[in-house]
C-alpha cells in the first residue's frame, strides 16, 4: 500500500526524509471543533466510541486540518478491559470509571480473552474499513493499544489514581494472580493488534501509560515481558512503544522488539541514545505545556527541539495534547515542523 | 545538643555507624491509632496543624509506637501559601483546595513574603518548643518545608492535579511573574526554617513533591536556583532535600548545597552515586505500595534495600507511607533495619 504522504513510513524505511514526520496524540479530540460537535450529538463517550461512522469522521479530522502526516484511529485503551469483560463509562472532566473491577484473585475467573473477547470489537474493525475509505490513500493509519501493565491497572483500581497504589498492591499481595491476568491482557491485546493489521492500519502504538509507577524490578517483572511479548507476535508493520515516565527501564530495553521509542518531555533523547544506541528512531517530547505559549515561542521551541533530536525523529508532544489548547497553536507547531529542513 | 539516640547525625558528622538510621515520611499520620484519635477530636485538619500541644502530641507517637530513629515535627507544606495570604482547606480524601489561587500576574500583589508571612506562624515554632520538651532529650527533630515550585504549583492550581498544567502554562505565558512570586516564596521558606532552627529543630527536609512535571530547561530555570539559594542561606544543620521523580535533573545538582538527596522508589541509587558522586548521602527508597506485602516479603525487602544502598544511606520510602498502611508492617520494617548490621 503506498500514501500520498508517506514520510512516517519512510523514516521507519530508513529513507533519508527531509524533515521529521509530525503526528501528536490525542490529535482527533477535544481540541478540534469537529470533534466537540460529534461529542455533543452524540449520548456519551461510549457511543462516539463504538461507533464506526463517527470514529471515520473525527479520525480524518486532524488530517484535514492540522495537516499532520498520519492519522490515529479514535478509540480508548480501556475496549481492551472491556471486551474481557469489565464494563467502565467515561465521566466528563474526571476520567474513566469501571462498574466493576478486580478485587481479588478470583475475579479473574469472570474474564475472557484472546479471540473470544477481541470478537466483541467487530465495531473497532469496522471504523478501520470506513477510516480507510475516507482517508483514501493519503496518509497512513495508526492503531493502538494501551500496554498489559496499564490496563491492568485500571482493571484493579476501576479509574485514575494519584498513585495506583491498589494495582500495586494486587503486584505484592498475588503474584501469581497477576500474572495470570496480565498473560490473559497480553493474549487479548495480540489478538486485537493483529486483526487491527489485518484491516489496514500501517502502524501501531503501544501505551503503557502507567509505567511510571512502578519501581525497576517490578516493571521488569511485570511489564516488560508482557511488553516484549507482544511486540515480538506482532510483525509486517511499524511498532512505536510508549512507556510514560519509564526512564530507569529504558536501559533495560535493548532487546524490546520496537521500531521507535516515544518519549515524555521529561526524557532526555542523549539519554535514550547513550542506553539503545544512534539507530533508534525516538518520537516526541516536547511539552503538552509548551502550546499555551505565544505562537513565536511554540515555533523556536520546535526548532529546538529538532535540533536537539536531529534525524531519526518522529515529531510529536511527550503526551497526549491537552484539551483545553488553541489548535492554531497546534498548527503553528505543525507548519513549523513542516516547513523545516534537516 | 545531644541526644540519647543521635545515629541520625552521625550519619551527617561522616561517623561509622553498625546500620542505617530510619524514619518514615509521613510517619506521623493516618496509620497511626493516637493520631486518628487526634484527629477525630478536633474540627478539621486545620485545627490540628494550628494546635500546638496536639501537633507535639502527634510528633512523638511515632518514636513511642513504631521506635523511629527521628521525630519529624506534624505540619503542611501548605502552612507556607497561607501565610502569605492564601488560605486552604483539607478535604477529607481529596487534598487541599484553596479558596482564592493566583491566576493572573496581578493577583501576585496581594500577597506578603518574607518576615511578614512567617509572624503569622507563631503555632508552629511554639510547637517546636513544645515538642522538643515531650522529646526530652531522646531523639533529634526534623522540619520541613515545601520547595518554592510545589508551593507555586498549588498557589496557581488551587490544589492537586495530575498534570500541573494551569501551574506550568504560568510559567510559559508570565515567566517574569513566575520569577517574582518564586522569589518572594524562597524569601519565606528561608525566614521560615532559620526560624525553626532557632527553635530547635535539629535536621530540615525541602519536599519538591512536584518537581516531576518540569521539563530539564524549565527546572534548571524555575526550581533549582531558588533550591540552591535556600539551601545555601540555611546553615547550622544538615539539609535533606528531596526532588520527587526529577531523575533528569539529578546531574545538574553538583552543586546544589545539600547534605543528603531523597530519592523515590523509581531512582536507582547507583544512578545518584554516578552523577553525585560516592560521598552522597542517600535517603530512601523503598516502595510504600511494599508495606501491603506479608511480613517476610517486608524483611527481605528491607535487607535488599540496605545491600543496594550500602554506608552513607538514611533508610526511609521513596514516598509518604499510603495512610491505609498497617502499622505493625512499619514496625516490621523498623525492626529489620534497626537490628541490621554493616
Amino acid at each position: 500500500m503506498s500514501y500520498k504522504n508517506e514520510i512516517l513510513l519512510d523514516v521507519f524505511k530508513k529513507k533519508a526524509t527531509e524533515r521529521p514526520p509530525i503526528w501528536v496524540m490525542r490529535q482527533a479530540g477535544r481540541i478540534l471543533p469537529g470533534y466537540r460537535q460529534v461529542r455533543a450529538s452524540v449520548s456519551g463517550f461510549k457511543e462516539l466510541v463504538t461507533s464506526p461512522d463517527l470514529i471515520a469522521e473525527v479520525t480524518v479530522e486532524p488530517l484535514e486540518i492540522l495537516g499532520v502526516d498520519a492519522a490515529i484511529l479514535f478509540s480508548d485503551i480501556l475496549v481492551i478491559p472491556e471486551c474481557m469483560g469489565l464494563d467502565y463509562e467515561i465521566i466528563p472532566k474526571k476520567g474513566p470509571a469501571f462498574e466493576k473491577v478486580i478485587s481479588s484473585p478470583g475475579d479473574i475467573d469472570d474474564l475472557i480473552s484472546g479471540r473470544e473477547a477481541v470478537d466483541r470489537l467487530g465495531y473497532v474493525f469496522e471504523s478501520i474499513t470506513k477510516t480507510k475509505a475516507r482517508i483514501n490513500g493519503s496518509n497512513p493509519l495508526i492503531g493502538f493499544s494501551g500496554a498489559p501493565w496499564t490496563l491492568f491497572a485500571y482493571m484493579i483500581e476501576g479509574g485514575g489514581s494519584k498513585t495506583f497504589s491498589k494495582a500495586r498492591r494486587f503486584l505484592y499481595e498475588h503474584p501469581e494472580a497477576s500474572h495470570r491476568l496480565l498473560d490473559m491482557i497480553s493474549e487479548t491485546i495480540i489478538v486485537y493488534l493483529q486483526e487491527k493489521i489485518k484491516y489496514g492500519v500501517d502502524l501501531v502504538q503501544l501505551f503503557d501509560s502507567w509505567a511510571e509507577m512502578l519501581p525497576v524490578e517490578q516493571y521488569l517483572e511485570f511489564s516488560l515481558p508482557y511488553v516484549n511479548k507482544i511486540l515480538a507476535a506482532i510483525t509486517g508493520v511499524p511498532k512505536i512503544f510508549f512507556p510514560k515516565g519509564a526512564w530507569s527501564i529504558i536501559p533495560h530495553m535493548k532487546d524490546t522488539p520496537m521500531d521507535a521509542i516515544s518519549i515524555d518531555w521529561k526524557t532526555p533523547p542523549s539519554y535514550v541514545r547513550q542506553h539503545l544506541g544512534d539507530d533508534i528512531i525516538i518520537q516526541g517530547n516536547m511539552d503538552p505545556c509548551y502550546l499555551y505559549a505565544s505562537q513565536p515561542r511554540i515555533m523556536a521551541k520546535a526548532l529546538q527541539t529538532m535540533d536537539e533530536m536531529g534525524q531519526r525523529h518522529i515529531f510529536n508532544l511527550g503526551h497526549g495534547v491537552y484539551p483545553d489548547t488553541d489548535y492554531t497553536h497546534v498548527q503553528t507547531l505543525i507548519n513549523t515542523v513542516k516547513t523545516h529542513r534537516y
